[in-house]
């Protein structure tokens, strides 16, 4: 190609060609398009979608002809009322995966610095180097997100954005209210933190922070992808301070949300019963994977999220041996990538039987590692 | 707030609290909850969804626990056999706002100069505001975008990016394939062409360049919102030279669809005998708009879109107060947002049903005019 003459930006012409995650669907493709047959690896809710979203999903495809309403009105107003926040402190968008790219956009220049921990979320280090910013990684401490690190970095980098996960991914590991508060008083006055609450539904009440939007430094990220098993619907939201939301509203796209995830995420808000059933059930296998590794002569990490870390124990390569032999074996986990989390596998919570079936495949696969 | 500690980037602080569009949710919210009769503003399909898409949407969301395939490679795939392509020359995106938002962000610096057309696509003109790149505004002629001074005006400023939609939003007229061909061949070599065919499907054959990747100077957009009766799903797609496309790669939200939106977009892409009958219907409607015009004095202008620019005459004063006037009727309607194309106002066909209500309204409101 004669490229002379056609040049994007020098920072994406910069950017490697490295994406957050591989799909399990190209995992398939790699395997001469075998489904897997059990789908484990991307923390998705097993326990599928509320009936009554499920229900006005369907309907609403009727209408799929119309573009979804781009203020996203009644879910704003039913997210508002839920957390008993004004809906003007209420932003929708696809995902967190969206919500993290646009605060990035929002708040950092090229060249600033932004914290987060090594081994944390991938798509959001995605955006931070997408839009050009300086990423520092500070290490996990104990399989935990180390708080007083992230501070001290913070101060010292004088850092726009610092990212926590609470409950965290991929370790499921959490702090308490009281040391996250404690966490948000001590950043320096620079600093907004991204709170990623994407498993907070599988958390013990200890981890509910009382959501303040006049708190000006926390955005707080909630999503339909986990708990209200609509992963595959995109949609989440952030509540901040109204001036953060009026910053969103500048960039977002505000005709962005399918009238589909729309409609499916409101009902799926009315169906507490199920929520807290899909939370019952994670808990349940939890205990079933912890027992499970037991049985195998493994610790498993502790988790307060709808999956759990297996410690294989040495280093990184028995985790990755054992990967590969699941995959094999048509089961589909990932790992943590970096060390020393990564003599984990990490294994959401499936069904029953599916939960049955990784504990038959996943002794099999312990013989020959 | 305090702010003094909080701050987003200039560029975020200096935009106006603007948006695109208002949503026709949003004017009946207005309207004191009053749902219109007749939505006819959004040139949203009154011909709905393929039922073969629905059909394939509605089993898909049994499966709206797992995200879609961040790849889209199925879709992609069938794309590309589509246009005769490789699917290394295809992007999907949540529709062409979506693709313009990252194709601005791939290749213009804030400073840099863009160039449309005065009244042409206002989401266009919201990314590019939203990049901080300066944008240029070349005035329609005689109710179509002006290629010569698209090109004098590129040339001139030496532009990153034109944006031309072919047939245009919101007079609905189109150039021919030549035409627009040599329009290309004159482009600067800095300049980059954004060719939304959001409207293509309703289009007469003369309207349709061969897709050709290798021009690498030309990104062709195309959307399942209009002719597929999807607006309300967000799937679009560009075809683009390869490294283009590695471009988006780098930026863009990999787990962004929804798995519906890919599931439906894929079924109706096969539907070809669908498509075909919802663009003869949209022929029959324009007719039918070009006569209701007609008969009741007005001109209106030839369209190619599933919609029509019916000239009220005078200045824009007689079209908004149509406006005003159709939506106390509950017709929801659009205008062009700039002299002298703003005389008109611009109806989206509708059902058979639906337009001999909107001539019935629309009679009635001339008279009080």
């Amino acid at each position: 190609m004669n490229r002379n003459h056609v040049k994007l930006t020098p920072l994406v012409e910069s950017l490697p060609a490295t994406i957050p995650f591989v799909g399990p669907e190209a995992l398939e493709r790699m395997r001469g398009n075998q489904p897997f047959d059990l789908r484990m690896g991307a923390n998705e809710s097993a326990f599928g979608v509320s009936p009554l979203a499920a229900e006005a999903m369907r309907k609403a495809i009727e209408r799929s002809a119309w573009y979804g309403d781009p203020e996203g009105y009644e879910l704003r107003e039913a997210v508002a009322a839920l957390h008993g926040v004004s809906m003007d402190e209420v932003c929708l968008a696809g995902g967190i995966d969206e919500l993290l790219g646009l605060t990035v956009r929002m708040f950092v220049e090229p060249g600033e610095p932004v914290v987060t921990s090594l081994g944390a979320y991938p798509t959001f280090n995605y955006h931070v180097e997408g839009y050009g910013a300086a990423l520092h990684r500070v290490p996990y401490r104990d399989d935990h997100i180390d708080l007083q690190a992230l501070t001290e970095t913070a101060h010292q980098l004088q850092a726009k954005l610092v990212f926590l996960a609470n409950p965290d991914n991929p370790m499921g590991t959490w702090h308490d209210a009281d040391a996250v508060q404690t966490f948000i008083q001590a950043l320096p006055p620079c600093t907004t933190l991204i709170l990623d609450e994407a498993y907070i539904e599988f958390a013990p009440s200890s981890t509910h922070i009382p959501i303040d939007p006049n708190q000006p430094q926390v955005i707080r990220m909630r999503t339909f992808s986990k708990a209200h098993g609509m992963a595959g619907m995109r949609i989440g939201y952030a509540i901040a301070h109204r001036d953060l939301i009026v910053g969103y509203n500048k960039i977002r796209n505000h005709f962005g949300l399918t009238r589909v995830s729309l409609t499916g995420a409101l009902a799926s808000l009315q169906d507490t019963d199920f929520i807290t059933h899909v939370a019952s059930q994670v808990d349940i296998g939890r205990r079933e994977y912890y027992a499970l590794a037991e049985h195998l002569g493994l610790a498993s990490i502790p988790s307060a999220t709808n999956f759990v870390a297996i410690d294989l124990g040495e280093n990184g390569d028995r985790a990755r041996a054992a990967l590969k032999a699941l995959e094999g074996h048509g089961v589909f986990v990932r790992m943590p990538g970096v060390a020393p989390m990564d003599r984990c596998i990490r294994v959401t919570v499936g069904l029953p039987e599916e939960r049955a079936r990784f504990a038959e495949v996943f002794a099999t696969v312990l013989k020959t590692l």
